[in-house]
């Protein structure tokens, strides 16, 4: 195992949730946020930008193949995610850096376990595979009302001429299993988990974010 | 889990071994004795020619991408084999088909573990999740001296004018922890393997794979 047990010197946010929520608009606050205060921060998203896993990424996406039996979805997502993991999350982190990652593994617990009823177990065994102790120090969930959200992703589709991807074509009921699945693991996990409004206007997500970034960065410098 | 624990009518007869050891032409040995004995037979091989695995297959013999994390070489592994299993093999089976498998999961603890060093325990971990009691009925292990091996891959590959893949560029020591670690499992498993002399001659090794399958068909017709 090259995971380390030993807690790291920069702090891992994850930010979460459904289609249209605002976790790109808010990654890009968040970071500059945290500049600010003089904290070096490297913002990712899974796949990570490594050659090994955007090529696992385009064959995750690619609607010419036929659908895939969704444990080996599963298995493609951990092996980019370990690329992504190894070459770029763990070294950051060792180096001091605050690591902002849109999506990490509760994506996989929302979407394969709560939207396509793979069991929570299976997903938990290649979890502790890929990941052993290391999870997100805090993950931000960017919670919206699945209707707002599509309305949101609809717009931006049109105006980008964009085909939808295969997990943007699928069904209303499956990214309200999402949710609730989400808001689930934020219960389960309140240490983890800081829960964002994300149907209130742009100011005031900001303003809930620096409020919660601020604790953080005061917990981290008394630790 | 779609893998079922009932035993399936089909016999599961998979084909390891090193480079160079024959494997191919006793596939299309053992294929035809079994049709004489009106056994339907499917030969396949890693990744099993569904149109997923094929494409896990390319990413993983891709010399143009950067070396792989060997985690994420073996995630893939298994995303392949899964499709392979789930689409191919286990319907084969089901519907009483002997399936002939060009290499399978001891290969991977072969050249993944004993090769390349991952720890058995975490291969075994990533069986069990894939295939879950599922395994081979027989394996046959085309047993041969790696110089001798090695040699035979040299010369066939300068007739072909191939360039040799990611695995076949490894050096002599790897290919003796394969050898060691392949002679092991069969010493572990012995109801699973059948040690086949891959050093005789052709008509030698065709009279031991006779033998051999004689009593693997009375074993099955008085189950």
């Amino acid at each position: 195992m090259s995971v380390s047990s030993v807690p790291y010197q920069g702090k891992f946010i994850s930010l979460e949730g459904g289609e249209g929520a605002g976790k790109t608009t808010s990654r890009a606050y968040i970071s500059a946020f945290l500049r600010q205060y003089g904290i070096t921060v490297l913002e990712t998203r899974e796949p990570g930008g490594t050659e090994v896993s955007e090529a696992i990424r385009l064959l995750l996406l690619n609607t010419h193949l036929p659908p895939m039996q969704v444990d080996t979805e599963l298995l493609l997502m951990f092996a980019a995610r370990n690329e992504h993991l190894q070459r770029k999350i763990i070294p950051a982190l060792q180096a001091g850096v605050w690591v902002i990652c849109d999506r990490f593994t509760d994506a996989t617990y929302a979407y394969q376990g709560d939207g396509r009823g793979l069991s929570q177990q299976r997903i938990a065994a290649l979890e502790t595979w890929v990941q052993g102790s290391l999870r997100p120090d805090y993950t931000f969930l960017f919670d919206l009302e699945v209707a707002v959200g599509m309305q949101r992703v609809k717009s931006r589709s049109q105006q980008l001429g964009d085909q939808m991807d295969r997990f943007e074509q699928e069904n209303l009921a499956f990214f309200e299993r999402i949710r609730a699945g989400y808001l689930k693991r934020a219960q389960q996990y309140p240490d983890q988990y800081r829960v964002i409004d994300a149907g209130q206007d742009v100011a005031q997500v900001q303003q809930q974010l620096a409020e919660i970034l601020q604790t953080i960065i005061l917990d981290g410098s008394t630790e």
